[in-house]
């Protein structure tokens, strides 16, 4: 039987080495084995529901997803442990939810007394429990509450709140996760995990039971994982990776690349690409080309992407990978992977929670 | 029987207001109905058939497509004549292409003779013809012949190539199309015309029949237009603008929106919409918001647009729209479009070439 190979996909695709995604995953799994808390990967980074299965056979408590339709999807895909790591406000999304709650153990941040009140009655109304965790703002200062005092009262209302099952606390200190200096980087962490634990000590004083405190990201895994009390790491981008994180930390491999083909070779100095901004994203740098020493990615325009060429002379027809520079939001442009071991593609696999942001 | 307003859509959506819309189509129709120039709009803005029909049914002459894999999900709705205004390349595209080729009209764009025998080969096999277009840099450096006697020397071999029909010449102005102020634009515009026609009448002086000069961006429709000797403009950003064109054009409005829901204030200053990266593109600057006066998108994260508010208070659960800043890529992101007019929803139209960059 004929075998695909890596260079006959048609580009541009996106392509999964397995091989080193899964030693990311291996890696990530052992990480945990030997510390007290627990990996709950954050899916927004591969959307993808055998990506979620493996991470959950290699040892993980459970799937952190962005979105309602991305928990959807996870759901779909016989995941029952799911952490919505974001608040979900008003009547049409707090419906899905409770309604989604009948089918997995959904979970999801709250901030605010008239959510908790919304959550409560849509529960109610399908007849479901909503299992809540309280955000606290552990200084990204974007969605949290803002206090321990303010977390308490909320504590207290949502045990009062028929439907709705009080879980614990969660921070994410996004502000952290990507300080190019470990050490600068672990000041910052360890300051959000203060706020977090803190928090949950008087909500303890109080006596209310925090059973999960979840944290951290891929920058983080290490400093938050490690931290007294943190039950939960929330990273996403170590399964895959991209340039700018590998930047940050060296601990997991770059799996994921965009393979294109040059389409024109305009002058001595340029090539141009078939994959531009519709193909990959740019906000935290330029995308890394692979294996064209001296080169680099100079400019993207919407389908083309213009190559500064020094020592080398590729044809019009080559192909050429590109490590995206982030990868969450490069797979957002994709439809699916091609899963790749070696130079064999292995499997196309749909992206199947990509776009799922309503 | 109910009808779903506009505010009742859940969010984050992308909203086209069709009455400004069709102001549009009408306003680029009455144009081209007074030059002899034509329109082929470029559809990798709205990546849609029914609106592509609408164009059609306007009176453009066919439309443009970025992509192959775009100019299949056209044909596919029933659009016959589609030019893929780049160069389609490789084994596996070009056998695609002269397949397609059996079901539309469709035209390509080409700029070397490897790539004219691959085409011609493809045609050969595939039993049909494929209209092509000598893509000539008028400027931009990116793709095209460098002059108009390689342009010559292309177009005799296109000639004695079977499979292949030679209909003309294209050139992109992509450098002229943003220049902000209209004599600037209006210059370079012009000297990119001037090598598109001057290559033209080297083809012509040589006995070669030149069908179709085409050329043009929405920013230079009325420059390239009514440059004489053009006969068609490729403008696609027209029908539905965003807030980086309207800066540069002021003939069409504004249609398209995001709907967002504000999911928290943090404090006095800021508001969190539950759109970030994700559903809204930044390269040409932030997406402005409406009704806000005196507020503005500071950053956005992946799920997440940060607003800074001065003089307004807006509460958690407020809807608000948000004029993309690119309307191409921002659609890209997007799975469907809900159709609006006034504040009834009148149709949900999936994007159906939205992420066929393959």
């Amino acid at each position: 039987m004929h075998t695909l190979s890596k260079y006959e996909i048609d580009t541009p695709a996106l392509v999964i080495d397995l091989d080193k995604m899964d030693r990311n995953i291996r890696k990530m799994a052992d990480f945990f084995e030997k510390h007290s808390s627990n990996l709950r990967p954050h899916t927004k980074t591969h959307k993808c529901p055998i990506l979620a299965h493996k991470q959950l056979q290699a040892g993980a408590r459970g799937i952190t997803c962005a979105k309602l339709g991305e928990a959807e999807v996870m759901a779909l895909a016989g995941i029952r442990d799911i952490l919505i790591a974001n608040q979900i406000v008003g009547a049409q999304k707090t419906a899905r939810l409770a309604n989604l709650a009948r089918h997995c153990d959904v979970m999801v941040a709250v901030e605010s007394t008239d959510n908790v009140a919304e959550l409560s009655s849509a529960a109610g109304s399908a007849g479901s429990t909503i299992r809540v965790l309280i955000e606290v703002d552990v200084g990204m200062h974007r969605c949290g509450v803002k206090s321990a005092e303010e977390a308490l009262s909320l504590a207290q209302i949502i045990l009062s709140s028929p439907g709705l099952e009080f879980e614990g606390i969660m921070g994410y200190e996004g502000h952290a996760v990507m300080i190019p200096d470990f050490e600068d980087r672990q000041r910052a962490c360890i300051d959000s995990m203060q706020v977090l634990i803190s928090t949950k000590e008087i909500l303890e004083k109080n006596g209310i039971e925090v059973k999960i405190v979840s944290a951290g990201g891929t920058g983080t895994y290490n400093i938050a994982g490690t931290y007294p009390g943190i039950t939960e790491i929330q990273g996403g981008s170590y399964i895959l990776m991209d340039a700018h994180y590998a930047g940050v930390l060296q601990d997991f491999e770059c799996a994921l690349t965009i393979l294109t083909t040059i389409i024109s070779r305009p002058n001595k100095e340029t090539a141009i690409l078939d994959a531009g901004m519709k193909a990959m994203t740019f906000e935290f740098g330029m995308p890394e080309l692979v294996g064209l020493p001296g080169a680099n990615l100079s400019f993207l325009s919407e389908e083309h992407g213009h190559v500064y060429i020094e020592d080398v002379d590729p044809k019009a027809g080559q192909k050429i990978e590109v490590i995206p520079s982030h990868c969450c939001t490069t797979i957002n442009l994709h439809d699916i992977y091609y899963a790749v071991r070696g130079d064999r593609v292995e499997g196309v696999w749909p992206i199947a929670a990509r776009g799922k942001f309503v």
